[in-house]
């Protein structure tokens, strides 16, 4: 039996206690520890603060570089936030100590389009210290991106992509809500998406250009719009009542060009209670080409539960990447860890070696 | 404007004239030669053999170890055949010359399951000379195996995976058509099992073994049935007649089994002009688990087009890999050479770099 893979927590919030609990369940991995920003949280026990009965025996840090030193892990998740600005200063941290990162930050799924230096100087860390770093997560991460990369791959040539992600935001808490401006009025909708505090899905112009570094073309510019969905029904979740007349949501919508084309279309409307407006959610994929090709799953993905299992399935393909930063199309892709996680993914009499 | 990609194709039946046609519409790779076991073909210009109008001025050899040596090419496709006996004498050839290998043989797709001390030899003589080496296609390659491990990355715990493909062999030819047992008696498609002449599909085996290896599981025992598919109707293509009564396909199915339990279960019904018995084709993939989910996706994936696609859309993966020997599951999944091909896919801003 080999030493299970020592895994630190970044974020104790929904994704990064679904993240620990799923360690926590997965054999060959082993949580060591957990950092938390909010220092009024240091010092709890993790087994409560992520949902569980029972005291785990480790408690949450607010100091990062100590956490790192002190556990020691093999890899690092990051579930504390969404920005590339805020990802970067702790993953710096972990790679200085040389511990492999798997973030699901929204725009860590490809940092260069924020920013390139920043992406340069991550890559250039990573190399110098011996760590690779991915972002990852379900969307930005896989359905909008990887999986139509792993579609393409059966096509002779691709015109277009269009990809629509219907989802239910009822399962959601506050900060989702208030980001889609689920509740608010036309009025407030508006002037929430003029002051930022509505923003729409966070992730399209990172997909788009992993789509088209994994195809290997240029995209002319992005065009984004988001407009609210409007409820004709009431409509109420644990945390939000919608009036008829009001936004039960947004419909956020991306096209990126190619010569002056459209060549990828993204459509992602997302509204609490959509069953009462008589929508089915989904995910569906289509590809005008040779072949052309159109997969549509019903309903949609979960995504808190398909970001908490990518993130954790991604441990064993950084782990056996080179030293580097990557986005999750340039790694093998992820499978569940069906028989628990192992640091290389080779199994008995399987045939490869590297030289 | 770098060197083109230099592309030797092995074969130049129905798959090997698609694959050549396709690399000599991709920019970024050349068309360097052309080898064909029959002797008779030796000296005919490519361009007739693959059904261009044109000379290529590139004359199919017979002789592989001359035209590897005379080519000098930095990646050969081999579709010459479905074994991994007939598959590894070619290959080996290749490989002692330092030459990176694509095969579309069915047993190359997951070759240490028919032959683990051959797949080992392969491993060890891609890694002595530096080269690299992957089966891949349609199925096995993509559709049962590749498609269906990337699904479950964003599983939490999977429970069983059932995929289903459903297709059309009408527009495939005689060696395809008589594998399957098209046009016979049931007596004849009896006798065909019985004495190896219809098969059924190639590759579940090594479909299952992909999977399992890249969840990190063990199957215990595979079973396989072929049963035939009795038309009621008259249907007729270019090359069969099937007559009331007799066969128009075959139904192959197989079921791996974990800890006792079906894990993984396969359903392959192929037969000519399924729309006579309203028969809707397409392919499917279900995976019970957490979360469970369905893609689905109608008419099915031209296997033809697919095949060709996958195996020239793999050169950029297989390139940049370190030498050895890969199933697709271990590289980065291939994607649609939409801006050519490339030595390396890191596009321009791209900020992954290798220690």
């Amino acid at each position: 039996m080999r030493d299970p893979i020592r895994v630190l927590i970044l974020g104790t919030g929904q994704m990064g206690a679904g993240i620990a609990r799923h360690v926590l369940d997965t054999p060959g991995l082993e949580l060591v520890g957990a950092y938390g920003k909010r220092r009024e949280r240091a010092g709890t026990d993790v087994g409560h603060a992520i949902g569980l009965e029972r005291d785990l025996g480790i408690s949450i840090e607010a100091n990062l570089p100590a956490a790192a030193e002190r556990t020691r892990p093999d890899i690092a998740i990051q579930a504390t936030c969404s920005k590339l600005d805020d990802a970067w200063p702790e993953i710096a941290v972990l790679l200085r100590h040389g511990i492999s990162v798997i973030s699901i930050a929204e725009e860590m799924a490809y940092p260069a389009y924020r920013s390139p230096a920043i992406a340069a100087e991550m890559r250039d860390l990573a190399c110098a210290t011996g760590a690779a770093v991915v972002g990852t997560g379900i969307n930005p991460g896989f359905l909008l991106d990887l999986l139509v990369i792993t579609l393409t791959g059966i096509c002779l040539t691709v015109d277009s992509i269009t990809a629509t992600r219907v989802n239910d935001l009822s399962p959601y808490g506050p900060t989702v809500l208030d980001a889609q401006g689920v509740g608010l009025t036309l009025e407030a909708f508006e002037a929430g998406l003029r002051d930022g505090t509505v923003t729409g899905h966070l992730g399209f112009p990172e997909s788009i250009s992993m789509i088209a570094a994994a195809l290997g073309c240029v995209v002319d510019r992005i065009e984004q719009a988001v407009e609210p969905i409007v409820s004709e029904v009431k409509r109420k979740t644990p945390f939000v009542t919608v009036e008829p007349g009001c936004v039960a949501g947004s419909q956020h919508t991306a096209v990126a060009y190619r010569d002056g084309e459209p060549f990828i279309i993204f459509d992602h409307p997302q509204q609490v209670r959509p069953e009462l407006a008589g929508i089915e959610t989904g995910d569906s994929i289509e590809i005008v080409g040779t072949p052309g090709l159109r997969f549509t799953g019903s309903p949609e993905i979960p995504g808190g539960k398909g970001t908490v299992a990518i993130a954790v399935n991604m441990i064993p393909r950084i782990l056996a990447a080179t030293p580097g930063l990557y986005t999750v199309a340039e790694l093998p892709v992820p499978a569940a860890l069906a028989g628990g996680a192992r640091r290389t993914t080779a199994p008995v009499g399987e045939a490869r070696r590297h030289a």
